[in-house]
């Protein structure tokens, strides 16, 4: 049985809620290649106080590292909320093969600026787990008024 | 005397020179805060096989650290070329002060995608050592050929 795109998105899930419980905006990725998570990461901006903190770079980095490579034309980014502008850059220049997205991001997702941040050859899927992925951000926002 | 942006672009092509000197893309950058450097960094991308530390990531994140804020909106960033989308998005989320670069790059300056992938309140200057900048990055695409 091959693992799909619903069992991924849990996993990045997972580490959407160890965001939020440690206070920060909720937001989990994975790389997956070859049916195999290879990279994981949880937006930790304000804890390491670093902008660019946040669970696609992580995952990203941890990927190639794994991987011994800057591409991942083979691989598969899941991530529980639309990434933005910064780390859909980062995905083009790592020429990721797919991502996998749950909710948009109508504040600061990518596809506000342009669909050509990301590279041409990545696929492009979204609404897996979205009413979780958002659940989790309008938990958090709400107990933030 | 106050310190200029070509005394700090000096700087962010000595950074330049460094990854020239470890055959990496030669991209330099230093941040500055209060006229002094507050963070340095050079493309690492090939040693550290990690797409995303480029010299204004690395610039960027030592920065953050010095001043224990994600923002840094009395700063002012100094690249050697153009950020990438990616560097751009970063700087946004830091609603850096001001954004000094050398020379332009026409195949991935954030430029070609939307000039707001920059904060709205970032002033931009270019052109400062352009010469110098793009002559090493020359230099370093026709030792490829």
């Amino acid at each position: 049985m091959e693992l799909g795109d619903e069992y991924f998105m849990k996993q990045a899930l997972k580490e959407a809620n160890k965001a939020f419980d440690e206070d920060e905006v909720p937001i989990g990725a994975v790389v997956v290649a070859d049916g195999q998570i290879i990279g994981r990461g949880y937006n930790q901006s304000a804890h390491l106080t670093d902008a660019t903190a946040h669970a696609e770079i992580l995952a990203l980095t941890a990927a190639f590292q794994y991987m011994g490579s800057q591409i991942l034309e083979d691989a598969q980014l899941y991530v529980t909320v639309e990434p933005c502008a910064m780390c859909a850059g980062a995905m083009k220049w790592s020429r990721i093969g797919k991502l996998v997205y749950g909710t948009d991001e109508p504040k600061s997702g990518y596809s506000l600026y342009s669909p050509n941040l990301l590279h041409k050859n990545t696929e492009i899927v979204k609404g897996v787990l979205q009413d979780e992925s958002r659940f989790l951000m309008q938990e958090y926002f709400r107990s933030k008024r």
